[in-house]
């Protein structure tokens, strides 16, 4: 047994609370070394002599399973409750050369009764209900439905800015504008419920010169192109009535260099009130031009990425924190909004979105927050700072398989699982899976217009665990290239539209939603994964329900074996001669 | 190449700024099995080509060194300083066997261009100082003194209790009293300094019945028996003057069961104001008694262990909280304590000891926060929850190498690094290291009796990573079985004091202290660990600066080679013959 590969992190990922008596414990071993692994456990005062207080340990044992297989790992997997909510524990692996080994808190090493006697278990010394990792459930049962407010819909002419275009009359730029605007949502609310949606994620509304807004001037003002306060809680309220969240976009790394305060600094210097509110180097602040305006040389002072138009906010002052967090529970409070998505939130300090976590969930309870974090994101997702991340490894993975090709199919399924297994289950079912977004370019596009292949990468993530999302237009068969190419107009013009990606997408909208409880939280199976034929089966299985997809991601068409079930919906299946062609799929309950 | 022993996780211990720009980063391969580890590592926003945003990634290697050794582990560290602050990295690994794997934020594979191209890097987004571990720089460099109150000194006969015994006229028993209190440690602080110590860590003062006062009635008064507020200020000012600081232990896990808040509830059950204050499971309270007094069944509330009389407290109320943190505060405001030990700190959830650790900071940024976790302490020790833990493990893998020879040499080593590589340097530097405490046996009782060793053992510790800890009286050669045997009255009387002993604390404690630079901050380096010689050699090295330490742990003597440096102190060593006996050590510098 290769006992170098064994890894656990107690109170992690690896030891955690999923429900408030249901304990999970994991244990990474090395891919197809390991034929079993018993789960030593017991209280960490259970002793057997229980008259005295010696004796030797009171444990029980309970056999682990393979939740994920990696090209390189076997993830194992209990689950135990404790009466008294305390627990001890330790590892005894059988390798499949016959080794037995024995881990624990400080040892690995050959399994005997000596490795027992000389336990040093791994503790979770008490489940303590307040530290558990508990993402709002709302969320594990949404499909959410992302909106680009600039180029969604356009319901007040009154409110246009100055030199609008006519609606889809021209390519997006990253300077133009169309009049999209808040009353233009409303307006389509009974269309995204009519989708299915039933959560909202918007870009950027308040005040910013820009059409995509990452540029706040003000952050307690919506911006006068998109409409008012009073629409903008019409349009909270009227979600709300018809069952869709609502969530909202905060830009918290930096400022605009237009915004009051940066402007502050440039003229008074180290004598500025907002001095202390960015991370400056040395004043005056400075920097070298270059021929790219988002690429300046010598900064006198931190900015997103490279571009001296975005200082960067020293998040560690008290008076940013009770700025932003000022910003932040405003929005609960006068208009219920459900959620935060967290703008660059990986570059912003622990410590602030600690507080920020516990000032927004002060407010609302089941308040969700969603960081952007391209990389892994355990440190977030571990203690009360995002509930969940934009799982865009997830979108690559997907994509690097299906519409790349540089990865086969099993390639990406270990990867995908190597990501799940980075984060507690609870985590996972909140994470937010999308294609594409504003920050990339349209799938549509990046599947070449071939609409068989995005249904199929649509199906396929829907049958994920985690809420999925739609970015705008991708119902009505919209493509577009990186930003500003995904930034397009809405087709609203039926004659445009592809009719049938709707209804196709309606009709994924409604699977995922009237077999939310199994897609939601059941155990994910990976039944078959063949590179040689492409086909990969999956199963989603809660109590008694199940559900069956099969994708067949070859090239070729497929004989499917004898399959069971009801079919739900396919593309490509041809009952009579038993064939899934190429970029086909079917799902069976 | 092992790959499946591959282990790195961003944003930890393995991945974390050592001070303001030294960024360290560890990985973990299989023992042996790799030749060298390449770095690769740059700003996340860098590209060659500078002038567009796209672009190959700019980076940078750096070779890795291996830092510690264990059994089955190999532990490589680079460290790096960034001029933007922020960081992205990968890993370049040359296996002994010639072949080479690439290992970044989603991948294991072959080392290739494409790999690097394709590269998803581990990110440390940005370099922030709030989030920093960074304990008080003071304690790397103290030499702690642990005093059970009841038993070091007699200073004021007038507040003994009824029944006091004439001291060190009896065996200490679990009910028996000697009268030691405040005033007798004011009277002997001189004794303190001139041993060489500057940190008091006295068990608990305050008001409570039993000798050893963890069943606490009152937070907020200390205990008549020891000494009003008075003589506790008088206490810490006379020990500041001596540059020796105070650590007081804080018993937040559970109440006494007579005090007024549980006594309230079992009068007044569901009604009482105090109902939330605990975890009760079924009103009214209630339990079934065995013939042990501090074990009980069926116990209808939460406790300490399985006795009904340490009721759990429920420090997810925040009133509970309130409660505990004006205790935390109150001493360090009217007292200016330095530090606080906590008594069963692992129970306790970590949203209270993140509010405690702010509380506190919040008065004394210098403070320290001591926890008493028996395992490792991660969790508590990566996120400004305790800057330390009692360091229970490095204790008995000590003991079961030098005292019950239950491990070799370089078993001792290969789990002793591997505690090192549970935490952060900065936190192993302030870790609180014992070989023995109110809850162990005396280090001489373990030792049987046998001097020489317990001078070998505490030499040993003192050479360690890790602030190190004498229990009261060890240095006059104290013995004393686990509680209550190690709570004997301190020998004051010079006749019966082992002056030996005392001679060799005070040259080792000195020794601690006049090399405190190398010896709390110099890297660790075991040049020899010989299972068939029984020798140890390890070295401490800061800039210029190197003390070498030889120990010969087994039963013979041993010859050694040509030893360098300037021999500060030793046992057992003969200059003529070359020969250092069994027990034996050499101090070099």
């Amino acid at each position: 047994m290769e006992k170098s590969a064994l890894y656990h992190r107690p109170d992690s990922e690896m030891a955690y609370l999923y429900t408030k008596n249901d304990f999970h414990i994991r244990l990474r071993t090395k891919h197809d070394d390991v034929q079993k692994v018993e789960l030593l456990y017991g209280d960490p005062y259970g002793m057997k002599v229980n008259e005295k207080a010696q004796g030797s340990w009171d444990y029980q044992i309970k056999e682990m399973k393979v939740i994920a297989t990696t090209k390189t790992h076997d993830y194992w997997q209990a689950s135990v409750s404790m009466p008294l909510r305390r627990l001890q524990y330790a590892f005894h692996v059988y390798g499949r050369d016959g080794e037995e080994a024995f881990y624990d808190d400080r040892h690995i090493c050959s399994y005997s009764q000596a490795a027992i006697d000389n336990l040093a278990a791994f503790r979770m010394p008490y489940f303590h209900e307040i530290d558990r990792i508990n993402p709002p459930v709302w969320v594990k049962e949404t499909v959410w439905y992302q909106i680009f407010p600039e180029r969604f819909a356009n319901g007040n002419k009154a409110n246009d800015p100055k030199g609008t275009l006519p609606w889809d009359s021209a390519e997006p730029t990253s300077t133009n504008f169309f009049g999209g605007d808040l009353q233009g949502i409303i307006e389509h609310l009974d269309y995204l419920k009519d989708l299915g949606i039933n959560g909202l994620y918007l870009c950027p509304i308040f005040y910013a010169h820009s059409n995509h807004k990452y540029d706040t001037i003000d952050y307690l003002a919506i911006d006068p192109a998109f409409g008012d306060k009073a629409t903008f809680k019409k349009l909270v309220d009227e979600a709300h009535a018809r069952g869709i969240r609502v969530m909202l976009d905060a830009v918290f790394n930096h400022l605009g260099d237009t915004s009051m305060q940066w402007q502050d600094v440039i003229q008074k210097g180290k004598e500025s009130r907002f001095a202390d509110w960015f991370h400056i180097r040395k004043f005056p602040v400075s920097y070298e031009k270059t021929a790219n305006n988002e690429l300046a040389k010598n900064i006198t002072y931190d900015v997103f990425a490279n571009t001296p138009h975005m200082p960067k906010l020293n998040t560690a002052n008290p008076q940013v924190q009770d700025f932003l967090l000022e910003i932040a529970t405003y929005w609960i409070k006068q208009f219920d909004i459900d959620a935060w998505r967290l703008d660059v939130a990986n570059e912003i300090d622990h410590h602030f979105w600690r507080r920020f976590y516990q000032a927004t969930h002060a407010l609302k309870p089941d308040f969700y927050v969603l960081g952007e974090v391209w990389h892994s994101a355990q440190e977030w997702l571990s203690s009360h700072e995002f509930d969940a991340a934009m799982n865009y490894p997830f979108t690559e993975l997907i994509s690097e398989c299906f519409v790349k090709k540089t990865l086969t199919a099993s390639e990406m399924v270990s990867a995908l699982n190597e990501q799940l297994m980075l984060y507690r289950r609870q985590t996972n079912e909140v994470m937010f899976n999308a294609m594409d977004t504003h920050d990339t370019a349209r799938l549509l596009t990046l599947c070449q217009g071939d609409q068989r292949l995005q249904k199929q990468i649509l199906t396929f993530m829907f049958m994920q665990i985690g809420a999925p999302c739609l970015y705008y237009g991708t119902e009505v068969g919209m493509a577009g290239g990186y930003d500003p190419g995904c930034r397009a107009c809405m087709i609203w013009d039926t004659a445009k539209q592809n009719r049938q990606m709707l209804q196709f997408v309606r009709q994924l909208v409604h699977f995922r939603r009237n077999y939310a409880a199994v897609l939601s939280q059941g155990q994910l199976i990976w039944k078959l994964v063949d590179d040689q034929t492409g086909l990969i089966i999956l199963q989603r299985k809660w109590k008694e329900q199940q559900i069956t997809a099969i994708f067949n991601h070859s090239q070729q068409q497929q004989l499917l074996p004898q399959t069971k079930g009801q079919l739900l919906f396919s593309q490509g299946w041809e009952q009579t001669t038993k064939v899934l062609k190429a970029e086909g799929f079917m799902i069976l309950k």
